[in-house]
């Protein structure tokens, strides 16, 4: 392993029970001859931390031990694996932060999200990177241009998601694109649709989210609450639903025109109604996305060609100690997009 | 127009309301421009027809006039229009029943089946084929080998279902398939399945309709009430869904794999209680068919090569005088499968 | 037919010989039922004009009457014919410059620019657009914005060229894009490359255009005699292959990644040598683009939202009375890029 | 590492210089942690065989050390590495004779085949498997049931090509597809096809290769001597080339229909005149195939369900101490298919 010069100790962040983070020191993990030792520069705050935090689990995904949580994570290589050779020390890397078999069916046909085996960070139990340094499969340290902050460097992984989502929906120019829920998935999957060349609606109950969405370029809003979308703007080629609430999926497929592709981006209940028969009679493609597979290089590029802005969704910035506040900062403040954490500052 | 000598009047048969049909004479029609006019040799049943018959309704679709039924026939050509080049009288033909606009944005990108002014035979107020003549576009009368039986040229029509389904899953060799109901268009469907090489499990409540899905080359049968379709036979590409009752559609999602492409074909409630998790967490692809576009060629060649056997799925005959019987068949011997109706014999 | 008050007779401008045209005074055409009498506002001139004016042929079609080029247009509908319900007197338009029989199995299947039967403008024996009015197929009569110049309205076909190369292609975000040769066709091309965005980069031999290729946000230019595209530049995704010249399209094979996509948009030789081992052993998909089909509405959505700058291609205006200086305004001045005849001023 | 009782030496074939091959005893090797042991039960021979053991060499592979041929390899597996759980030692298997990085771009996308670091049996410096024992990625050791034969599972090899290249093409029921060249990738090529639902015609200049594909079930033969294939038998929406030879490859482009697929499979000269003109005009998609990813399982299926017959291939068989022979079959003897070497017997 080659590395520069790290400290033996580092501290860490550890969700201990509900509503109860801790920061401890533990050693330097030591990567692994595929892997590289990463300093954490910048985490966002998802939601998905977010209900860890506050409820302790996810549907059947059970915090039992104390983990450490996020996974949106920017650094810098600090050590690389005997068997690295396409990374070095000092690179600014986006984590891409899962692992994958490599050799199941659906990690061999380029779908390794999908892998059965799949190991990600900050869902029980495997640990996350509200910490100063973390390892990672070296391919999966993704190298990040010098324009790129590193607040930038680690919302590229909510971007992957808008990109994984708008691929999936073929997002072509001209397309009419419903981007349902203004939070930050939605706000970036609306951009991203838009550097795809779509005309993008975006729509929230929530105004102030609403305006943040009509300053970043979308080419309508509409207010779900005045309404419905198809009322408001007519129907759509595509939808990508990022609210996960019933009301907004209802809404988003009445809107879908014949032969429009659905994504169901937002999580919400795990069995919902849905219009069958509308599936059937326009014949509507839905599907889901479940994080992504093969996106960060797109999504590193429409980052740094300006295409979509990153840095701008931080509404807050913490240090390591201060991830209760970090994470209890969109129940504080309603206008909270994306609060931050610098484990290494 | 040319054509051979043709009566001037002919007998059709009318539903006049729910579970009332009555034969009448009316003048033949005059093909325009662009069409055809066959004299009809055979008209399969569908389960639509017995709905109309029964109800006097589906969904909407409300018959407020008397209306013929039947939009699964063959015939024979016996007058072309002035404009039509490409059909000769005396050709044998199966009917596409649906007459679009050719100039909305879904007709000219090849989805005319999704056009919003389709006309459908035997949806009202549009005419069906339980008639000795009907018009149609010339392009919709797709010729037929000599190899086919009218009754097989009347089964181009639910055949054609099959080979859409098919197409939107992009049944590929090796997949596994599981097509959950084993009526008409189930096995049907499961023919088109296997034609493209997949391996396909047909699941049904029904031990008869099983027994003939193995006789007609299913790889598996599964008897829906002895367990899940994934007890039975494991997890599955793609899924045809063919029966529209809740629990085998719920089932059929259980039984996919990630990436599974999953096909609502069966018409059952208009809306549904679906697990969005699953569909989010193994992306899977679900969508369903109206009808088809671009599928008959297809569906004759498939017919034609033996691929798919249409003349064993008819189990009962019936006169112009006889469609009361035809729409009953099924309520009155559970053992039917397709019956088929001779307007012209 | 509905129409405002129009003129008798219009003046037209018609190619007799080689390098031989001259206006002439014809009386103005009538809409069919399925048409609309357009004025023409402006005419693009594009390569094939200047070859048809040149040589009198473009390869197998051969100049043998008078005929009137362009097809590039754009005007305002004058007149609509009985049958039609979607387009007013007073619509400004840009024209999609071909009709199609509707009926085969390309049309029916989408792929309406592959009718073997189509009529497309300024092709012999089909008249096209330097004329004060024409008459088109409604549907092939495109509404534009007011925001849209009448030059820009006309510069739509070039650009739905580019569109179609580029759903060819199916360029993505993060897609690194080569064009090769950076005339109009492929300055649109690359635009909307960038539009999807790709990372693009454009190649030539003339640096003037090259000069242009980054003034309009080329992310990269690439002088094709200092060496080749891979050389500079590495590896593409995907090649748009514009300029039809024999070292260009080697070098683009060249230049090609593994499962690279390479569109052939320029005409050059109907034969070529090109690399197959390199096509096989990279598995490179390569095809063509024969004009478009389904595409204007996405090239009007780029134009309008300024994702694709039109007017700043325009470098000469021209009189219905000028269009032999039109038609050789490349061969006098190396800096032209698109003169535009105005017919009705 | 599991493994039964096997012997410390094998006997393996080593082509030493062209035209002369030995076989030597040298220790059986050692499965790494994910490879599995396998004594090889039979092997085809390829055209690629051929022409190293003729010339040394293909292209820029030269053999510059000592190379064991063979890779298209059935065998039982006796070993399993210390990191493989799902193998059994036990199991027959079918060799997918190629190692990749798993890494890089292709590999992460399921283009394994197109990894830059690929390891591919027989292909210099890789040994291949005219030995009794090889080892191989325990997922590149695909389980074949006891109904397909020792032969049958070797030559899974080939028919995975067919598999690959039918799935590039996307072959549909009812799409028209011809097969230009009748050795055993194509009449594999082609069994695929019509598993698939295709009409196949399969032309040669060879009678008895046509008479066996005759025998195989292609729907027409053509004569490549007795005019073009278009003349022959109309256009096609598929194209399969499979001999390299320059006018067949030329013939397949002419008989093409607007939007058909052409996969290059058979290896001929790296640079061809091709008719580019054709490939625009026609929008024709054009791509070729380098060996298969994700190919065996789908091979495997169409072998065991009995779609494809690939015993009947085998024409003659040879020991290990006979490779020279097998590999001069084919010039011995015209009517040779696929030789057979069985290095265990």
């Amino acid at each position: 392993m080659t590395q520069t010069e790290v400290p033996a100790e580092q501290r860490r962040s550890l969700l201990i029970k509900p509503q109860q983070v801790q920061t401890e020191s533990v050693p330097v993990p030591v990567p692994g001859p595929d892997q590289v030792l990463i300093e954490i520069a910048a985490v966002g705050i998802c939601g998905s931390d977010v209900h860890y935090f506050e409820h302790g689990r996810i549907g059947d995904f059970v915090v039992r031990e104390p983990l450490v949580l996020g996974h949106e994570a920017s650094g810098v290589i600090r050590g690389v694996g005997s068997a690295v050779t396409d990374r070095q020390v000092g690179q600014r890397v986006a984590l891409e932060p899962q692992e994958t078999c490599g050799h199941c069916t659906q990690c061999q046909a380029g779908r390794y999200n999908l892998c059965p085996d799949v190991q990600f960070y900050a869902t029980p139990p495997v640990d996350g990177a509200f910490a100063e340094y973390v390892v990672l499969n070296a391919g999966r340290a993704h190298p990040i241009p010098d324009s790129l902050s590193d607040e930038a460097g680690a919302l590229i992984e909510p971007l992957a998601v808008g990109v994984a989502a708008n691929k999936k929906a073929a997002v072509e120019p001209g397309d009419r694109v419903l981007v349902t829920g203004a939070g930050p998935v939605g706000l970036l999957a609306a951009g991203v649709a838009r550097a795809r060349g779509g005309w993008v609606a975006v729509s929230d109950t929530n105004d102030y989210r609403l305006q943040v969405a009509a300053d970043r370029g979308a080419d309508a809003i509409i207010h779900a609450g005045a309404g419905s979308a198809r009322e408001q703007q007519g129907e759509f080629d595509v939808i990508l639903e990022c609210s996960g609430a019933a009301p907004a999926v209802l809404g988003a497929f009445d809107a879908a025109a014949p032969a429009a592709r659905v994504v169901l981006i937002g999580m919400g209940a795990a069995s919902m109604e849905l219009p069958v028969g509308l599936i059937q009679n326009r014949e509507l493609w839905v599907t889901g996305v479940f994080r992504y597979a093969n996106c960060y290089p797109a999504a590193i590029a429409l980052a740094a060609e300006g295409a979509v802005d990153l840095d701008a969704l931080v509404t807050a910035r913490f240090g390591i100690d201060e991830v209760a506040d970090a994470l209890t900062a969109l129940r504080r403040d309603p206008h909270t997009l994306k609060p931050v954490v610098y484990p290494s500052r």
